[in-house]
């Protein structure tokens, strides 16, 4: 499966202006092109991995180019933060996702997300806040309220429903990623009950999937709140079937 | 009001090695200490604000003094992490907030622990993953599992409850710094129900206001199914009132 954005769909380089070290001259033109935009995406997330954010000097310098040179290849800065939640997305979803009752959709969205981004945890902060305007997001998106809209749900909820779901699984990939003891060094005398509560809480990974499948369950158990009397059991077709556009996410390998 | 670690309670520093840069002797030893635990925090918080990250280096750097200096000041990294965390708990909590029906005390709990995130939001990932260690956050904890169990939830879902809670509030906290547009160029033709969605969503802060709202009322909401019969109305009584121990909060100020 290739994502959407993962083949250069533009045309060559207009230049290469990639230093190659190998040789020592840094103005040589290297026989192939050192970069490519797979090569950037990945040097990028490796780099907000590390710092947690992303500028334009450092990527360069990760990539062993000059920033002009980037600059061949993606437009921006706006851009490679586009490519990274383009990879982030691929491993997320299918269109089949969406192609069942609005609880289980949004279970099974919840779940792959959380997985993709504890694998980038220092991804989450620049994607949480910036702007969505990358076509294959929207075409999720209105799969998304298509979905929910289809289930009963009325149009002034539907972003707060998806927009709550996501800060969930965001802190949530968070929470993955911290130590499996997270409250640690109790004292039993001083704090017996939070002693007691932290003794009933399961060991490793799985103290974090409990708390995101409790949580889980009682976000869609209060957004089935917000259906109408009658249509909290979900719908039962696929409510994307009518949904125009093309797949955001193709099988292209 | 003063948090609980914001006093300096050690004895007066060692013997002060900070870097006066005002003579231009870095080894001249001025007349008032240039640290203070009060100062260290700060700086780590712009730092942590700046940066997403904290090191003993940069820290030092930022303050101009060596990193040998701190350590008359604090054991370590570990520790300003927690004194980060208690200038955050500070604007937070005090101990009333607990003592309302579970159902006041975790919306309660949510807004304020939001606010104080999103004026710090470089600080989540850090606080999110590091370990709990601080007897003052263990005394915040035993109140909320004491109110949770009071109001009839059961030793297994307390520390769920809490955790999943806490993921949705820090990924909100990040919601509520994202712009206030946050899927933009939204094209009408290709992303119908989106745009439409869109249209309904409220301007400015409000949109993360929004959102907010719903999926805290969802998790309150769903949180009610996990108590037996008979207890989701929550308890009317101050739950907290026998809990042991001092205030994690008290005014000194």
């Amino acid at each position: 499966m290739t994502m959407i954005l993962s083949d250069d769909r533009r045309a060559a380089p207009r230049g290469d202006t990639a230093i190659a070290e190998e040789d020592g001259n840094p103005m040589a033109r290297p026989r192939t092109p050192l970069l490519d935009r797979q090569r950037i995406v990945h040097t990028a997330l490796r780099l907000v991995d590390e710092a947690g954010d992303l500028t334009i000097p450092a990527l360069a310098g990760a990539l062993k180019v000059s920033p002009s040179a980037l600059y061949h290849h993606v437009t921006g800065r706006a851009e490679i933060v586009a490519l990274m939640r383009a990879e982030l997305v691929r491993v997320i979803g299918e269109r089949s996702l969406w192609d069942r009752p609005w609880d289980e959709a949004l279970r099974g969205w919840a779940r792959a997300y959380r997985e993709a981004f504890a694998e980038h945890p220092g991804i989450i902060r620049l994607l949480a806040t910036a702007p969505l305007a990358e076509p294959f997001m929207h075409e999720l998106y209105e799969r998304a309220v298509a979905t929910l809209e289809a289930a009963g749900f009325a149009r002034a909820d539907v972003m707060g429903v998806i927009t709550a779901l996501e800060s969930f699984i965001l802190g949530s990939a968070l929470d993955l990623v911290a130590p499996a003891v997270m409250v640690d060094a109790v004292d039993r005398e001083a704090t017996p009950r939070l002693a007691e509560a932290l003794a009933a809480v399961p060991a490793g990974r799985h103290r974090a999937d409990q708390a995101f499948e409790v949580g889980l369950a009682a976000l869609i158990a209060g957004y089935r709140t917000l259906l109408p009397a009658g249509r909290a059991a979900g719908a039962a077709t696929g409510p994307t079937a009518g949904v125009a556009g093309p797949d955001p996410i193709s099988d292209q390998a």
